[in-house]
Protein backbone atom coordinates (compact mmCIF):
# COMPACT_ATOMS: atom_id res chain seq x y z
CA UNK A 1 0.00 0.00 0.00
CA UNK A 2 1.13 3.63 -0.71
CA UNK A 3 -0.07 6.37 1.71
CA UNK A 4 0.17 9.91 1.40
CA UNK A 5 -0.81 12.66 3.89
CA UNK A 6 -1.41 16.38 3.16
CA UNK A 7 -2.36 18.51 5.50
CA UNK A 8 -4.33 21.86 3.13
CA UNK A 9 -4.43 25.14 4.24
CA UNK A 10 -0.99 25.39 5.93
CA UNK A 11 1.04 28.47 5.84
CA UNK A 12 4.46 26.17 5.08
CA UNK A 13 5.35 25.06 1.70
CA UNK A 14 6.64 21.88 3.85
CA UNK A 15 4.62 19.23 4.70
CA UNK A 16 8.22 17.27 6.26
CA UNK A 17 7.18 17.51 9.83
CA UNK A 18 4.19 15.66 9.36
CA UNK A 19 5.92 12.98 7.27
CA UNK A 20 8.47 12.63 10.42
CA UNK A 21 5.95 11.85 13.00
CA UNK A 22 3.94 9.31 10.32
CA UNK A 23 7.63 7.36 9.95
CA UNK A 24 7.89 7.33 14.09
CA UNK A 25 4.34 6.23 14.39
CA UNK A 26 4.85 3.09 11.54
CA UNK A 27 7.85 2.20 13.55
CA UNK A 28 6.39 2.43 16.84
CA UNK A 29 3.42 -0.03 15.41
CA UNK A 30 5.75 -2.01 13.91
CA UNK A 31 4.45 -1.71 10.30
CA UNK A 32 7.34 -2.58 7.95
CA UNK A 33 7.56 0.43 5.53
CA UNK A 34 10.10 2.52 2.89
CA UNK A 35 9.77 6.20 2.91
CA UNK A 36 9.83 7.64 -0.83
CA UNK A 37 9.79 10.95 -2.47
CA UNK A 38 6.22 10.48 -3.07
CA UNK A 39 4.60 8.65 -0.60
CA UNK A 40 5.48 5.86 1.96
CA UNK A 41 5.02 2.51 1.16
CA UNK A 42 3.39 -0.27 3.33
CA UNK A 43 2.84 -4.03 4.07
CA UNK A 44 0.86 -5.79 5.80
CA UNK A 45 -3.08 -7.31 5.31
CA UNK A 46 -5.65 -4.81 3.37
CA UNK A 47 -7.43 -4.40 7.01
CA UNK A 48 -4.43 -3.95 9.26
CA UNK A 49 -2.88 -1.21 6.96
CA UNK A 50 -6.51 0.78 6.35
CA UNK A 51 -6.45 0.66 10.42
CA UNK A 52 -2.94 1.99 10.06
CA UNK A 53 -4.09 4.82 7.53
CA UNK A 54 -7.02 6.17 9.60
CA UNK A 55 -4.36 6.38 12.34
CA UNK A 56 -1.62 8.21 10.28
CA UNK A 57 -4.86 10.35 8.71
CA UNK A 58 -6.22 11.92 12.26
CA UNK A 59 -2.02 12.99 12.93
CA UNK A 60 -2.23 16.51 11.17
CA UNK A 61 -5.73 17.27 12.64
CA UNK A 62 -3.89 16.97 16.08
CA UNK A 63 -1.62 18.77 15.35
CA UNK A 64 -4.06 21.74 14.13
CA UNK A 65 -4.79 21.28 10.48
CA UNK A 66 -8.48 21.24 9.55
CA UNK A 67 -7.79 20.02 6.26
CA UNK A 68 -6.25 16.68 4.94
CA UNK A 69 -6.05 14.67 1.92
CA UNK A 70 -5.01 11.25 2.39
CA UNK A 71 -4.49 9.04 -0.61
CA UNK A 72 -4.29 5.31 -0.47
CA UNK A 73 -3.53 3.16 -3.25
CA UNK A 74 -3.34 -0.75 -2.45
CA UNK A 75 -2.04 -3.24 -4.48
CA UNK A 76 -2.81 -6.70 -3.19
CA UNK A 77 -1.76 -9.67 -5.37
CA UNK A 78 -3.19 -13.17 -3.27
CA UNK A 79 -1.77 -15.24 -6.00
CA UNK A 80 1.50 -14.73 -4.31
CA UNK A 81 3.26 -13.74 -1.64
CA UNK A 82 5.30 -10.40 -1.81
CA UNK A 83 7.15 -8.36 0.08
CA UNK A 84 8.54 -4.66 0.02
CA UNK A 85 11.48 -4.69 -2.20
CA UNK A 86 9.96 -7.45 -4.69
CA UNK A 87 9.14 -5.63 -6.98
CA UNK A 88 11.85 -3.34 -7.72
CA UNK A 89 13.89 -6.61 -7.72
CA UNK A 90 11.95 -8.35 -10.25
CA UNK A 91 12.17 -5.68 -12.57
CA UNK A 92 15.73 -5.05 -12.02
CA UNK A 93 16.42 -8.72 -12.83
CA UNK A 94 14.47 -8.63 -16.26
CA UNK A 95 16.86 -5.43 -16.77
CA UNK A 96 20.16 -6.99 -16.44
CA UNK B 1 -13.92 9.80 -0.28
CA UNK B 2 -13.48 9.20 -3.77
CA UNK B 3 -13.06 5.24 -4.10
CA UNK B 4 -11.72 2.89 -7.60
CA UNK B 5 -10.95 -0.23 -7.67
CA UNK B 6 -9.33 -2.30 -10.28
CA UNK B 7 -8.91 -5.70 -10.58
CA UNK B 8 -6.03 -7.08 -12.50
CA UNK B 9 -5.07 -9.75 -14.84
CA UNK B 10 -8.60 -10.62 -15.85
CA UNK B 11 -9.55 -10.91 -19.39
CA UNK B 12 -11.96 -8.62 -19.89
CA UNK B 13 -11.38 -4.86 -20.39
CA UNK B 14 -14.48 -4.16 -18.75
CA UNK B 15 -14.77 -3.51 -15.33
CA UNK B 16 -18.39 -2.33 -15.03
CA UNK B 17 -19.87 -5.52 -13.28
CA UNK B 18 -17.42 -5.28 -10.62
CA UNK B 19 -18.45 -1.56 -10.70
CA UNK B 20 -22.26 -2.57 -10.69
CA UNK B 21 -22.05 -4.82 -8.15
CA UNK B 22 -20.12 -2.00 -5.77
CA UNK B 23 -23.07 0.31 -6.25
CA UNK B 24 -25.00 -2.32 -4.83
CA UNK B 25 -23.08 -2.78 -1.86
CA UNK B 26 -22.99 0.71 -1.37
CA UNK B 27 -27.10 1.26 -1.47
CA UNK B 28 -27.05 -2.23 1.12
CA UNK B 29 -24.71 -0.19 3.20
CA UNK B 30 -26.90 2.84 3.59
CA UNK B 31 -23.30 4.96 1.85
CA UNK B 32 -24.75 8.59 0.62
CA UNK B 33 -22.63 7.67 -3.09
CA UNK B 34 -22.04 8.98 -6.13
CA UNK B 35 -21.00 7.33 -9.62
CA UNK B 36 -18.62 9.13 -11.89
CA UNK B 37 -17.26 7.90 -14.88
CA UNK B 38 -13.81 7.75 -12.86
CA UNK B 39 -14.86 6.17 -9.58
CA UNK B 40 -17.36 6.41 -6.64
CA UNK B 41 -17.81 9.39 -4.28
CA UNK B 42 -18.69 8.25 -0.76
CA UNK B 43 -19.63 10.47 2.02
CA UNK B 44 -19.65 9.92 5.72
CA UNK B 45 -16.96 9.85 8.58
CA UNK B 46 -13.24 8.26 7.68
CA UNK B 47 -13.73 5.72 9.90
CA UNK B 48 -16.85 4.86 8.17
CA UNK B 49 -15.22 5.05 4.64
CA UNK B 50 -12.22 3.23 5.05
CA UNK B 51 -14.49 0.06 6.18
CA UNK B 52 -16.63 0.36 3.60
CA UNK B 53 -13.48 0.59 1.51
CA UNK B 54 -12.08 -2.70 3.06
CA UNK B 55 -15.67 -3.90 2.16
CA UNK B 56 -15.61 -3.15 -1.41
CA UNK B 57 -12.04 -4.05 -1.73
CA UNK B 58 -12.54 -7.69 -0.78
CA UNK B 59 -15.62 -8.28 -3.85
CA UNK B 60 -13.42 -8.87 -6.71
CA UNK B 61 -11.33 -11.38 -4.93
CA UNK B 62 -14.93 -13.18 -3.96
CA UNK B 63 -15.35 -13.40 -7.98
CA UNK B 64 -12.21 -14.88 -8.62
CA UNK B 65 -9.86 -12.01 -9.04
CA UNK B 66 -6.17 -12.35 -8.00
CA UNK B 67 -5.15 -8.92 -7.65
CA UNK B 68 -7.15 -5.90 -6.97
CA UNK B 69 -6.01 -2.30 -6.90
CA UNK B 70 -7.89 0.09 -4.85
CA UNK B 71 -8.06 3.31 -4.96
CA UNK B 72 -9.01 5.74 -2.12
CA UNK B 73 -8.77 9.66 -1.84
CA UNK B 74 -10.28 11.36 1.21
CA UNK B 75 -10.36 14.40 1.46
CA UNK B 76 -11.68 15.39 5.27
CA UNK B 77 -12.32 19.22 6.16
CA UNK B 78 -13.08 19.53 9.08
CA UNK B 79 -12.96 23.45 9.37
CA UNK B 80 -16.71 23.24 7.79
CA UNK B 81 -19.58 20.50 7.42
CA UNK B 82 -19.36 19.36 3.52
CA UNK B 83 -21.73 16.96 1.51
CA UNK B 84 -22.31 15.44 -1.73
CA UNK B 85 -22.46 17.83 -4.02
CA UNK B 86 -21.47 20.70 -1.96
CA UNK B 87 -17.58 21.46 -3.50
CA UNK B 88 -19.49 21.64 -7.15
CA UNK B 89 -22.19 23.72 -6.57
CA UNK B 90 -19.75 26.06 -4.73
CA UNK B 91 -17.74 26.34 -7.91
CA UNK B 92 -20.79 26.73 -10.18
CA UNK B 93 -22.03 30.12 -7.98
CA UNK B 94 -18.68 31.42 -8.59
CA UNK B 95 -18.74 30.60 -12.29
CA UNK B 96 -21.94 33.04 -12.62
CA UNK C 1 -8.81 11.56 -18.15
CA UNK C 2 -9.59 12.87 -14.37
CA UNK C 3 -7.30 16.04 -12.94
CA UNK C 4 -6.83 17.36 -9.58
CA UNK C 5 -5.04 20.82 -8.74
CA UNK C 6 -3.96 21.66 -4.95
CA UNK C 7 -1.45 24.37 -4.59
CA UNK C 8 -0.21 23.87 -0.94
CA UNK C 9 1.24 26.86 1.30
CA UNK C 10 -2.04 28.83 0.85
CA UNK C 11 -3.91 30.27 4.26
CA UNK C 12 -7.16 29.39 3.12
CA UNK C 13 -8.49 25.49 3.18
CA UNK C 14 -10.54 26.54 -0.15
CA UNK C 15 -9.12 25.62 -3.22
CA UNK C 16 -12.81 26.53 -5.30
CA UNK C 17 -11.22 29.74 -6.54
CA UNK C 18 -8.31 28.14 -8.57
CA UNK C 19 -11.39 25.11 -9.26
CA UNK C 20 -13.39 28.13 -10.82
CA UNK C 21 -10.54 29.87 -12.65
CA UNK C 22 -9.67 25.85 -14.14
CA UNK C 23 -13.11 25.17 -15.36
CA UNK C 24 -13.39 28.68 -17.01
CA UNK C 25 -10.05 27.59 -19.09
CA UNK C 26 -11.49 24.57 -20.24
CA UNK C 27 -14.68 26.51 -21.13
CA UNK C 28 -12.13 28.44 -23.44
CA UNK C 29 -10.58 25.38 -24.85
CA UNK C 30 -13.24 23.75 -25.68
CA UNK C 31 -12.83 20.78 -24.17
CA UNK C 32 -15.57 18.40 -23.07
CA UNK C 33 -15.24 18.09 -18.89
CA UNK C 34 -17.44 17.24 -15.64
CA UNK C 35 -16.60 18.57 -12.54
CA UNK C 36 -17.13 16.34 -9.54
CA UNK C 37 -16.71 16.84 -6.36
CA UNK C 38 -13.15 15.08 -6.37
CA UNK C 39 -12.00 16.72 -9.26
CA UNK C 40 -12.89 17.42 -13.15
CA UNK C 41 -13.44 14.52 -15.74
CA UNK C 42 -11.88 15.69 -19.81
CA UNK C 43 -12.64 14.22 -22.73
CA UNK C 44 -10.12 13.70 -25.27
CA UNK C 45 -6.70 12.06 -26.57
CA UNK C 46 -3.94 11.48 -24.18
CA UNK C 47 -2.03 14.04 -25.99
CA UNK C 48 -4.35 17.02 -26.27
CA UNK C 49 -5.36 16.60 -22.51
CA UNK C 50 -1.70 16.23 -21.36
CA UNK C 51 -0.91 19.53 -22.73
CA UNK C 52 -4.68 20.59 -21.18
CA UNK C 53 -2.80 19.51 -17.38
CA UNK C 54 0.13 21.68 -18.53
CA UNK C 55 -1.55 24.79 -19.13
CA UNK C 56 -4.25 23.95 -16.13
CA UNK C 57 -0.86 23.14 -13.77
CA UNK C 58 0.44 26.40 -14.57
CA UNK C 59 -2.77 28.19 -13.59
CA UNK C 60 -1.94 28.42 -9.67
CA UNK C 61 1.70 29.61 -9.91
CA UNK C 62 0.23 32.51 -12.12
CA UNK C 63 -1.72 33.40 -8.60
CA UNK C 64 1.23 33.45 -6.38
CA UNK C 65 1.54 29.76 -5.39
CA UNK C 66 5.07 28.29 -4.75
CA UNK C 67 3.88 24.63 -4.40
CA UNK C 68 0.94 22.88 -6.07
CA UNK C 69 0.07 18.94 -6.30
CA UNK C 70 -1.40 18.04 -9.55
CA UNK C 71 -2.91 14.49 -10.51
CA UNK C 72 -3.43 12.72 -13.82
CA UNK C 73 -5.15 9.46 -14.13
CA UNK C 74 -5.76 8.89 -18.00
CA UNK C 75 -8.28 5.76 -18.70
CA UNK C 76 -7.56 5.33 -22.22
CA UNK C 77 -9.49 2.56 -23.86
CA UNK C 78 -8.64 1.49 -27.41
CA UNK C 79 -10.93 -1.05 -28.33
CA UNK C 80 -14.52 0.77 -28.01
CA UNK C 81 -15.06 4.89 -28.45
CA UNK C 82 -16.15 5.97 -25.01
CA UNK C 83 -17.31 9.76 -23.79
CA UNK C 84 -18.49 11.09 -20.83
CA UNK C 85 -21.29 9.76 -19.07
CA UNK C 86 -20.88 6.51 -20.93
CA UNK C 87 -19.22 4.67 -17.68
CA UNK C 88 -21.71 6.08 -15.18
CA UNK C 89 -24.86 4.66 -17.86
CA UNK C 90 -23.18 1.16 -18.80
CA UNK C 91 -23.05 0.70 -14.98
CA UNK C 92 -26.68 2.16 -14.10
CA UNK C 93 -27.78 -0.21 -17.16
CA UNK C 94 -26.79 -3.34 -14.93
CA UNK C 95 -28.43 -2.03 -11.93
CA UNK C 96 -32.06 -2.02 -13.53
CA UNK D 1 6.71 13.23 -10.52
CA UNK D 2 5.62 9.84 -9.84
CA UNK D 3 4.47 7.58 -12.96
CA UNK D 4 2.56 4.42 -13.06
CA UNK D 5 0.72 2.83 -15.64
CA UNK D 6 -1.31 -0.05 -15.80
CA UNK D 7 -2.87 -2.19 -18.77
CA UNK D 8 -6.06 -3.81 -18.40
CA UNK D 9 -7.70 -6.58 -19.85
CA UNK D 10 -4.57 -8.74 -19.94
CA UNK D 11 -4.57 -12.17 -18.37
CA UNK D 12 -1.38 -12.13 -16.55
CA UNK D 13 -1.50 -10.24 -13.30
CA UNK D 14 2.12 -9.36 -13.47
CA UNK D 15 3.10 -6.04 -15.01
CA UNK D 16 6.47 -6.14 -14.77
CA UNK D 17 7.42 -6.77 -18.43
CA UNK D 18 5.88 -3.33 -19.59
CA UNK D 19 7.75 -1.95 -16.19
CA UNK D 20 10.79 -3.10 -17.16
CA UNK D 21 10.21 -1.19 -20.97
CA UNK D 22 9.36 1.69 -19.07
CA UNK D 23 12.90 1.82 -17.34
CA UNK D 24 14.19 1.33 -20.52
CA UNK D 25 13.27 4.17 -22.62
CA UNK D 26 13.68 6.42 -18.95
CA UNK D 27 17.04 5.86 -19.75
CA UNK D 28 17.30 6.34 -23.32
CA UNK D 29 15.72 9.60 -22.96
CA UNK D 30 18.09 10.31 -19.71
CA UNK D 31 16.14 11.45 -17.31
CA UNK D 32 16.76 11.28 -13.71
CA UNK D 33 14.37 8.54 -12.06
CA UNK D 34 13.83 5.98 -9.27
CA UNK D 35 11.49 2.61 -9.50
CA UNK D 36 9.76 2.04 -6.62
CA UNK D 37 7.39 -0.62 -5.47
CA UNK D 38 4.33 1.57 -6.14
CA UNK D 39 5.64 3.62 -9.67
CA UNK D 40 8.64 5.49 -10.83
CA UNK D 41 9.54 8.62 -9.59
CA UNK D 42 10.98 11.03 -12.26
CA UNK D 43 12.83 14.46 -11.85
CA UNK D 44 12.48 17.03 -14.45
CA UNK D 45 10.21 20.26 -15.21
CA UNK D 46 6.46 19.90 -15.91
CA UNK D 47 6.48 20.25 -19.53
CA UNK D 48 9.55 17.49 -19.82
CA UNK D 49 7.63 15.25 -17.89
CA UNK D 50 4.66 14.96 -19.33
CA UNK D 51 5.92 14.80 -22.29
CA UNK D 52 7.71 11.61 -21.42
CA UNK D 53 4.75 10.35 -19.81
CA UNK D 54 2.83 10.80 -22.87
CA UNK D 55 5.65 7.95 -24.43
CA UNK D 56 5.61 5.68 -21.51
CA UNK D 57 1.81 5.70 -22.09
CA UNK D 58 2.14 4.52 -25.11
CA UNK D 59 4.65 1.19 -25.00
CA UNK D 60 1.71 -0.83 -23.57
CA UNK D 61 -0.31 -0.36 -26.84
CA UNK D 62 2.77 -0.85 -29.30
CA UNK D 63 2.40 -4.52 -27.26
CA UNK D 64 -1.26 -5.61 -27.85
CA UNK D 65 -2.87 -3.83 -24.76
CA UNK D 66 -6.23 -2.81 -25.59
CA UNK D 67 -6.95 0.05 -22.47
CA UNK D 68 -4.38 1.37 -20.38
CA UNK D 69 -4.45 3.53 -17.06
CA UNK D 70 -1.78 6.15 -16.43
CA UNK D 71 -1.39 7.70 -13.11
CA UNK D 72 0.77 11.05 -12.57
CA UNK D 73 1.44 13.24 -9.69
CA UNK D 74 3.34 16.41 -10.05
CA UNK D 75 4.65 17.82 -7.01
CA UNK D 76 6.19 20.80 -8.52
CA UNK D 77 7.61 23.05 -5.70
CA UNK D 78 8.84 26.59 -6.98
CA UNK D 79 10.46 28.29 -3.81
CA UNK D 80 13.25 26.03 -3.85
CA UNK D 81 14.87 23.42 -6.16
CA UNK D 82 14.32 19.79 -5.14
CA UNK D 83 15.99 16.53 -6.50
CA UNK D 84 15.52 12.90 -6.50
CA UNK D 85 16.12 11.61 -2.94
CA UNK D 86 15.83 15.15 -1.53
CA UNK D 87 12.71 14.57 0.48
CA UNK D 88 13.26 11.54 1.88
CA UNK D 89 16.39 12.76 3.41
CA UNK D 90 14.91 15.72 4.93
CA UNK D 91 12.67 13.59 6.73
CA UNK D 92 15.22 11.40 7.91
CA UNK D 93 16.98 14.57 9.35
CA UNK D 94 14.35 15.52 11.22
CA UNK D 95 13.90 11.54 12.75
CA UNK D 96 17.48 11.63 14.53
Amino acid sequence: MQLTVTPLGTQSTSVGEYVAEFQKVLQQLNIPHTLTDMGTILEGSAEELLKTALTIHELPFNKGAKRVVTQIVMDDRRDKKISLGDKVASVQARLK
